[in-house]
């Protein structure tokens, strides 16, 4: 049961489909009060209730004990103590003895309090008095989630071979580098689906044009590439150049569809290809524009995007660096006491990303100006929207792989995400972990981690670990950034450890399709925490290093250097099963905690007593995988 | 057995004790090879090795599958993919069939990559051709370090009630604050033995100065504090602040003291005081004058001091800004491009500690100049041997506390270390434990980490838990930065769990600081790895989350949030003890994996089947420890 309650008059976020008849806020059955500005809702919390929610967010599954931002945010260091990361999902449950949660449409910042300040108490704060509430009831958190996800419309589901392994690299920056990916992969006989286009593929960071030094005939190319069964997906960038010629800029100047500064001149930020101006996504007319473009893409035979640095990231703004830059200028022949000397470094350190560039965008909403921080986290998710419209529009449903990085709950019915710029840590293959049911329960079904991990340097083992948790996820992508170490299976020694894991993935595809298809068609959780199932058993209510798969089964990766396998919790008796290559040894196992082993090149996956799924034969495209022959498991 | 192999004509650095008869590096029995000034060695590993030791750093017990450097780093973000932290302590043993450990003698850059670029291999590299190698054979990785432990010399025993429970933050700045602080804890009935002073005690930074506004009557104020069984501790740090009048800087400056440049003018870096001049530590002149400037301290009734940037730590060089500045000035009015503006914030964020100052230092070594680089890692430990050298002969052995935040093995002869800036992260009470049995290895017996975390705001919960390993440390210390939560216990809600775990660690003060001084007096460790004492149990071998203390017991912190225990091996037969204030339960539990129950406000631990441990009734100060009566539990 969902009850809505409006405050003051919200902005559109379009995120609800589903028609509910609004309550005053008065009548919000929540303890609240305002201070200035704010709106402030408490909570309480038994001891044992758990706090479910807030999709791609730092921390744990249970989200208790810190406080937290719905701010969609560029940073690249996913640490315990980040509050926000790029997505904003304002979704959380309460799961306690009568379960219930809570959905705030606001696209501006909330701030979340859960047993931070007071371990008894969530505290929610709005930022302003135009939101609307949904109060939705259910007898367990999965009934909640599935009354959630049927108001905000049935999840993106990308096609098939979006759930074959794919490469990518900041950058594969031409033709060669990408043939040298495919060839390392075919020499060394590990699947490959797609091969990803960074920033570089690009003439000057111009978005929707190719460099044509770097790829001359792309369209040809991308063809032949298709023909051996590899898609090439590249990257689209919020901010588009300013640069004289570039017709997508000066179309965009001429119709005034850049974001706004208060004086109605263009706001101008600094991000990869220099001075660009924003889309101002809030309006329909110039997502419809920036959504077509994406068509000089796809007549060329793309079949895939990924929509980067639209929190938006803005590395600078010329106000900004031009007030940095005096500020050293004045300093010049000073002897800086330390105020001073810190003073000018975090000048430095603060250009990106600023509160200050935030709040000096102008929107055009309804044909007003607002200010860019009371819709902030709707920017990227709109501009994705704008993408993904125009897809279903021109090619139908499930035609197009679209995923983005920053997003908003409503983004989730055209587009996956993939969670950001993570670290080439152990401690993310957890990460990676937990967010996979918190993304879930907001709608985002399609999404995963930078495998192997996106900053510094990885280890070999770390990868491989990586990919076996990956072998589950619906976006199964290697990522990695400039300057780290090369990140392609092929570079590693030993690459059959590589081949034995990534095989595997083949080998469950049709499976973990009919899964997420499953999953978006009936609003449920294709991941979900041991808790969710189990939920009076308390080592399954903690356990945070395992997750439900499907009605199957229950995935628990290694997450740990220099081990020869982990401890795992089974609620129940199951059939521990070992994945590697062609091999498959399985195992009864009884409810309890057990130690079990697993190599490097082994995938462990544990299934139902009463359960079984089927496995095909390897293939080395998604296209090959042969669905006539199965063999059940489990 | 320990053989020693001397190549060209080593930096003398005091760390072994012990006199070896040098043979040629030609017969070292490792594979070697030269690179220009590189000199390679090469080791086998094979798949079942575990490395250990290189005391104070990043990552795991085993050190396999990364790439550290030892090079003393002043870094506050203790990630996983960091290579340095501020110590560098040169010794690592291979645990194979046939194990042994090798530490070198060295004082400047050493690349240790360890199984990392190949699986299969440790690949030494240090940076020129003057070093020392002992090659060290045992027939356990505990006897090796016996052995090694015996040649570096015994370590540091710091007074008695250095055991006791302290009180840190940065800062306390005067006499009200402090007296809070001391308050708090009483109200709170928990015990407390010291209160530290971070750099705010002191007049603008200047070392051994006391801010007369701040701590009026200082003498007698710290006279009082310790009638109420209260030591305060100062910090000191490396750098002596220009200043005109201040009789330090003078008089280091008249003498010649301070460190150059090749132009035989002063080195001047940036640091919390400002300008400051670097104390030449390799002169031993230098060091007996900088060691006895404490007495301007130890005779206000200062019993113990802790040592901070001494890596030592350069915010910036005079040089290093003005060329910042220059590059600004340079820039300004121009359309920056992407390169140049990140060139620009690069030149910023590169000012603090940066390769270019440090190669621009240089010190006098038997009255020649040499570069920092060439001595850097023994900076910091030398200044702390300048004071804990001044203490043992004014005050004698055990007498005053001291310990550093830099350090080399040497060091460890007269002072502990901390673990340095560590975070306010789950992920950081699992750090703190894997560093305890490698800083033991390498002589470092009283350390530990800053409990609760001391960057960024802490949970209430992550304290507790963050303390209940603390109880076992030798260094039990809560310390926070500026600007963070306040992490004083009395701050918390419910104060009374707070209590429970300190009285716990004040009921086992006579056992650790007996088990302590064992360690010392025999060369051994305090807390060991499992895979010590199990070498042979596969789990115990890759178990890094409980650690071995002393001949009796198992430590097993929780270190997740949320949870209400924690799965647990125990490779024999134990005893389970559940601590909590007054509270003792004990239970039997068998060899295997368990699951234990542990609330936030009690410390686990686990007794082997046949010994017992002795246990005191709660105390408020060490002082008031009655050890005429005790309990034997296990």
């Amino acid at each position: 049961m969902i009850k809505k309650y409006t405050s003051g008059k919200p902005i559109e976020t379009e995120a609800v489909v589903k028609e509910y008849k609004a309550k005053p806020i008065e009548e919000l059955p929540l303890k609240n009060h305002t201070e200035g500005e704010h709106f402030i809702i408490e909570m309480e919390l038994q001891k044992e209730d758990i706090v479910y929610g807030l999709g791609e967010a730092p921390r744990g599954i249970n989200k208790r004990g810190w406080v937290y931002e719905s701010f969609c945010s560029d940073d690249p260091f996913h640490t315990e103590t980040k509050s926000s990361l790029y997505g904003a999902h304002n979704f959380i449950i309460i799961a306690s003895e009568k379960p219930y949660g809570i959905f705030i449409d606001f696209p501006s910042k909330i701030r979340w309090d859960i047993g931070y300040s007071k371990e008894s108490e969530v505290q929610i704060t709005i930022t302003n008095q135009n939101f609307d509430i949904y109060v939705i009831e259910g007898s367990t958190p999965a009934e909640i989630v599935k009354e959630f996800r049927g108001a905000i419309g049935e999840s993106y589901i990308p096609p098939y071979w979006a759930f074959g392994y794919q490469q990518s690299r900041w950058s594969y920056p031409d033709k060669n580098a990408v043939d040298k990916v495919i060839e390392g992969y075919k020499e060394a006989e590990i699947p490959l689906e797609c091969v990803y286009l960074d920033i570089d593929y690009m003439d000057s960071y111009k978005d929707f044009t190719v460099d044509e030094a770097k790829f001359p005939d792309f369209k040809e190319y991308v063809a032949e590439k298709k023909a051996e069964g590899i898609h090439l997906i590249p990257i689209i960038d919020a901010g588009v150049k300013k640069a004289e010629g570039y017709e997508i800029y000066e179309e965009g100047k001429e119709k005034g569809y850049f974001c706004k500064k208060s004086d109605g001149s263009e706001f101008e930020g600094g991000v990869w290809p220099g001075i660009c101006g924003f889309p101002d996504f809030m309006r329909k007319e110039v997502r419809e524009w920036f959504g077509s473009k994406y068509k000089l893409l796809t007549e060329a035979g793309i079949d895939g995007f990924w929509n980067d640095m639209n929190e938006p990231a803005i590395f600078y703004s010329t106000e900004g660096l031009e007030k940095a830059l005096e500020k050293a200028v004045s300093l010049k022949g000073e002897n800086l006491d330390l105020s001073k000397f810190f003073g000018l470094k975090d000048t430095f350190l603060g250009l990106s990303n600023s509160p200050e560039d935030y709040a000096s965008i102008y929107h055009t909403i309804n044909g007003e100006q607002v200010c860019h921080n009371l819709v902030h986290n709707i920017y990227g998710a709109n501009m994705t929207k704008s993408a993904g419209e125009y897809f279903e529009k021109e090619y139908g449903k499930e035609k197009i792989l679209m995923f983005s990085r920053a997003s908003y709950i409503g983004a989730h019915r055209t587009s996956g995400i993939w969670f950001g710029d993570n670290h080439s840590w152990w401690s993310h293959i957890l990460l990676n972990l937990k967010m996979l049911p918190s993304a879930n329960m907001c709608g985002f079904l399609y999404c995963g981690a930078d495998l192997g991990g996106f900053n510094e340097n990885a280890s070999r083992d770390l990868v491989l670990r990586f990919l076996a948790l990956g072998v589950f996820t619906p976006l199964m992508r290697n990522h990695s950034a400039l300057g780290t170490r090369e990140q392609e299976c092929y570079n590693f020694e030993n690459t059959k450890d590589f081949k034995d894991i990534i095989e595997v993935r083949y080998r469950l595809i049709p499976y973990l399709y009919e899964t997420f298809k499953k999953a978006s068609k009936n609003n449920e959780m294709m991941f979900r925490p041991l808790s969710f199932d189990y939920p009076h058993d308390k080592i399954a209510r903690e356990c945070e290093t395992q997750l439900m798969l499907g009605e199957e089964c229950m995935i628990c990766p290694v997450y740990e250097q220099n081990v020869n396998g982990r401890t795992v919790y089974l609620p129940e008796d199951m059939t521990y099963v070992k994945l590697s290559g062609k091999e498959i040894t399985t195992k009864k196992m009884k409810k309890g905690i057990n130690y079990i082993e697993v190599a490097l090149n082994e995938v462990p996956l544990f299934i139902k007593s009463d359960k079984q799924i089927p496995i095909y034969a390897p293939a080395m495209r998604t296209t090959q995988i042969d669905t006539t022959t199965k063999e059940m498991i489990g």
